[in-house]
């Protein structure tokens, strides 16, 4: 099949790339490289050290014997996304490209806006592309697993029976996310859902757990590694806990830390990814996954790592701050997922030797975390006071958006 | 108490101006002018001719010897929105300023993203300005009965009881709009439930019903008259309904036209939102007010509107043309509406008679709904075909956004 993938710059896009190539699919790619900016915007850059795009498609000639075709370009640009779409009719699009970062979209009114604009635009202008210009290719949709937040009922896989006054009816789960990126992958969730109704899209909104690892099978050569973030705005939690062992800092899970989510493998997020485009959903069907392997609380998360710390000879210590969230840090936590498993779907990755992997990548770039120790601890507060002064407490004076130190390459001239 | 009402030039913020005044409250208001000028790019006008903003003014200082404060500008500028509520500081905001039609934002794909863009962005700017410059203030926000949709039960105001695997919690009840305007609602629902919890804010979102009326008690004088509009664009069903039976056009109910919807006065409506006024939400609290005073069907509506023109001489004809859009054309339909009647709200208008005050009305203005008669027919449609090759066929060649004839005056310096 032809997939195009749009943010196949970013941490889930490349290696779904290498995924699929691996797996005999033609691959196209859509990025604007707004993610490299945005990291070096709060200070920070990927662990891992990557290549300019270029560079990725070179290595995977030179490594794979294969081409990856690919757009710079915006997805803000309707007449962009169309004429790509138009010139590639692709079978599947994997929709990856949106401000994925809960903190950044809580630093202020204007980060709260830029990610909720930029994330319904996109996906708007992918949903009538599709109409114009390839009405047959199936949408695979990148959401999250926080759409739901966490009520104190199972959570199906997007629609329940609803029973109310005696009368019953077959309705989407209620959503309560938890920040404005999480609501705004809400809002791409109910676009999606209508223009499958009216245009007759086939699409797969996909309630996508917490990631977590740093390679996958496919990542043969330095050259083919995706980016690692471990800084408060773009890293996850477990990231930054490995990155604290890593630096000799405490693990800080916020609050109780009984806060539970899902969680997937890399691996495996890109094995649920290609079993959603292998089997595609029917024209005007909105299917929707719930795509995690299994939920830990964020003090196992912390556990793990300081357990596996030790073995790498570090002396981790936890401690409990303030949760900067608003969220409760107790609560009732059981998603089902049984359609992934109907699809073939089967666990290839267990948490505690993916952590392990990490953390063997991150002590060989030990440097790259040292340099930049200052953007670990979390600034940003989900209450009633602003967040900017203290993420611009971070940049000298008078650059409030420059990076501190050296930065990774933004734009394709640029290699490591 | 002060009250700001964003978009006061409009259908309803301009009658909920006098209520308020008439009450003894002071009024701000904030408005673009954006609807004169969308209305034009149709090529409607208001059935009504409405005089500009400042002679509005001048009408409320010379007939009611009151002052209305105003603040031309966008809601896109959060310094403008801001600094707007900073120096105003009101004790309660009705934003009502937001693109309101349904077939606009199905147009095309340019008209779907400026629609939800817009929505989206103002609310956040007003929620981040009461945040910042009055968090004391209550916010009223017009949502509307459309971010329901239709499901097979009642609908409930906002919440809803949830029984799931045997546990229980009481959350959102689901959305299921029925354009990507009414998406747009169920989105600002979302922003406003979650800046509720975040930032505190006290918040009403009035789940509003389909407004029918033509003016209000507060409107002794023409001067005083808020607009109409009756194109398939910007006016409401029961509005289509009227001018075509005006007209000597075929009264057109859409398909089998057993769509049900909740309906209110334009009278009710400003009693209702100033009784939210008048009784705010506590702090923090997010409360949910569905604002309609009763349903009916839309054939019920061509019905006491064809009987209601026979009155005036007029000789009715009803007519089914396919549904241009997808929805359900007959379904259950109970929405629950307590909670306004526990603020005080009593019905004060009834549908025949006001009916029977918008046919007066438009017989007045019918030199004004000739000269554009070619506007009332549907051409929008919501399924794959593009409606906007349909909307430029109407205006003259090389001027798809031009005007057919005269227009409303758009800015301050004109009046009719």
């Amino acid at each position: 099949m032809k997939v195009l993938v749009t943010g196949i710059d970013g941490y889930s896009g490349w290696p779904l790339a290498l995924h699929l190539l691996s797996r005999g699919h033609e691959v196209v790619g859509i990025d604007n490289f707004v993610t490299r900016k945005r990291v070096n915007e709060v200070g920070s850059w990927s662990a891992v050290p990557i290549p300019s795009f270029a560079n990725r498609q070179k290595a995977v000639r030179e490594l794979l014997g294969k081409e990856i075709g690919f757009y710079r370009g915006d997805l803000s640009n309707y007449d962009f996304v169309h004429a790509t779409l138009a010139r590639e009719k692709p079978d599947a699009i994997v929709h990856l490209a949106e401000q994925r970062s809960a903190p950044y979209s809580m630093i202020d009114v204007h980060h709260a806006v830029a990610t909720q604009v930029e994330n319904l635009v996109g996906t708007l202008h992918i949903l009538y592309a599709i109409r114009d210009a390839c009405p047959k290719a199936h949408l695979v949709k990148m959401g999250t697993m926080g759409e739901y937040g966490t009520p104190n009922t199972d959570i199906p896989e997007g629609f329940f029976e609803v029973e109310f006054h005696g009368r019953k009816d077959f309705l989407p789960f209620p959503r309560q996310a938890g920040s404005w990126y999480h609501w705004s992958k809400v809002y791409d969730s109910g676009d999606v859902m209508f223009a499958s109704k009216i245009f007759g899209i086939a699409a797969t909104d996909v309630m996508q757990g917490v990631i977590y690892g740093i390679r996958t099978a496919d990542m043969s050569d330095r050259r083919l590694l995706t980016r690692f973030d471990f800084d408060e705005t773009w890293g996850t939690a477990l990231n930054r806990f490995i990155a604290q062992a890593v630096l000799g800092l405490p693990i800080t899970p916020y609050g109780k830390g009984e806060q539970r989510r899902g969680f997937i493998a890399l691996e495996d997020s890109m094995q649920s990814l290609r079993l959603a485009v292998e089997n595609p959903a029917e024209p005007g069907e909105y299917r929707v996954l719930n795509q995690f392997d299994a939920a830990y609380s964020v003090n196992e998360l912390a556990d793990i790592t300081a357990r596996v710390a030790k073995e790498f000879g570090l002396s981790p210590t936890i401690e409990h701050p303030p949760d900067p969230r608003v969220e409760a840090e107790q609560h009732y936590y059981n998603p089902l997922h049984e359609k992934l498993y109907t699809l073939g779907y089967r666990r290839s990755r267990e948490l505690e030797e993916v952590i392990r992997e990490i953390f063997h990548d991150l002590l060989h770039f030990r440097r790259r975390l040292e340099a930049k120790r200052h953007v670990v601890k979390p600034v940003v507060q989900w209450r009633s006071v602003d967040s900017r002064p203290s993420i611009d407490a971070r940049a000298p004076p008078h650059a409030p958006a420059a990076p501190a130190g050296p930065s990774e390459p933004t734009s394709e001239g640029t290699s490591v």
